[in-house]
């Protein structure tokens, strides 16, 4: 049994389809999770694994487009005793939904910033007039929807269906390819077992202002042809200037050689976390909960 | 004579004191500058430029707490013939705007995300029960005020001024060493004067998964003794795992062993877009426009 599962919420985000499709893959669909719950910020869904209120929970890591979460990774860094489970890449399809029957009764569109970022050309091509208004969430900005038909909204088919709202296009994401990274982050068991895995995920704090502070980080896993997925500097929030790395390798995290690299890195960091290793499940289109 | 300067507008917001700030320096406070021209987005700033609408454009490059703005690079990388021309580091103080009298009559919070979020802890602790709404920047959320008294906004003292808004509360950053860095960007002059600068900006394309593509580069600059004051990965936007890398040197574009280092550079990178050497000014508290 997977138990409860935390997820940044309402019911009907990006992220919940996450967590179905995880409660999926764990169980063979033979089984209820006990619970699925959602949390209203991705701190609060983190610190809910961290607090051992849920045993997992799902936020996002990052989008295809727009780029890394930075504030599960801000979150990450600030928390111990987490470990990555799994990794899911969900494919990202958003319709516009409204009351309205015809785009040109359409005055205001509402979304997360994400959403609607992702939606800039479609807007500008067949909605160039309409105010475009920032909300916490997908799901959130379909609250505008009932009370007034010259709203729309951008969110997931499957929002629109909780919501009992009607769609009034699809297909509007400016690229096609538009996928979101997820990792279900679970307690760390003080012994981890290690599993075999695909990816590995840490990060670190270098010294700063120190020329090549990150080369020789980079040079010790080049050196032994591991591959680097994913490179992200974020600011330690003590000065401008001073960063922390995330890099995330195509490794698995049970080799002998990648445990070698770690030990010798080490020296070259001043804090160093392991997110842990992990697999990467690719949920296919047709198994996105609709 | 500065000309005309864009800048992300409207009157009021941070990169408008950034960009005051810029033409006091310039222009030694003895000549008014032609026009200062608000933009509602970072696209159409630098847009603007681009187009040879205007002189220069404004446009704000990395928080102090919050990071990148994601926008400004990925603009940036789109467009051809920008070149750094300044950069400037303002300290950020915000305060909090209302018509209410006292803390405790203030229902909601509207600010600009990145704004709320840099001042969650002052809110948590002071306000914790009000609602926190997204607006499209400081100054649009000054607009919930006249004509709600449990509305409060987070925004600049600058902003509060012109809109004859009261300050209800000072000092909420949560974060005392808050400040933010602009870029100044303006049109590339077909045979560039090398300029002493004290810092290089420029941005690659590496090919994808090759381990060690990131090493090479880093090289270049790290054997020379030559710094990395930031690194900053964005998607390409094709697929997940493709990257575009965005990097400051600490370096005088003029000196010969950095053109040979960015000569050096060039095979490892697929695109390689040098957005020029500047210097960078730090405007003290005193010399922001209230």
């Amino acid at each position: 049994m997977t138990g409860s599962i935390a997820y940044l919420g309402p019911p009907g985000t990006y992220t919940e389809s996450a967590a179905l499709a995880y409660a999926q893959t764990v169980q063979g669909g033979s089984e209820a999770v006990a619970c699925l719950c959602p949390y209203p910020t991705i701190a609060q869904t983190l610190q809910a694994v961290a607090a051992e209120q849920v045993n997992v929970g799902v936020v996002p890591v990052e989008n295809s487009i727009q780029g890394s979460v930075t504030m599960t990774l801000d979150t990450l860094w600030g928390l111990e005793h987490l470990r990555i489970q799994q990794a899911l890449v969900l494919p990202i399809h958003h319709v516009l939904i409204s009351q309205a029957t015809e785009l040109v009764a359409v005055e205001t569109v509402y979304s997360h910033p994400q959403a609607l970022a992702q939606c800039q050309r479609w807007l500008a091509q067949h909605l160039p007039q309409v105010q475009q208004v920032a909300s916490n969430s997908t799901t959130e900005a379909l609250e505008h929807l009932p009370q007034d038909p010259t709203a729309a909204a951008i969110a997931s088919e499957r929002a629109a269906g909780l919501h009992q709202l009607p769609i009034l296009a699809r297909g509007i994401n400016d690229y096609p390819g538009n996928c979101t990274r997820f990792w279900v982050m679970g307690w760390a068991t003080p012994q981890p077992e290690l599993k075999p895995s695909s990816h590995v995920s840490l990060a670190f704090s270098a010294p700063a202002n120190v020329p090549g502070a990150l080369v020789k980080p980079l040079q010790v896993f080049a050196q032994r042809g591991i591959n680097l997925s994913r490179i992200e500097s974020r600011p330690t929030k003590r000065s401008l200037g001073e960063y922390l790395f995330f890099i995330d390798l195509e490794a698995n995290l049970a080799e002998a050689q990648v445990q070698e690299a770690i030990a010798e890195l080490r020296p070259y960091t001043e804090v160093l976390k392991i997110f842990g290793g992990y697999e990467v499940i690719a949920v296919a289109r047709s198994q996105v909960n609709h």
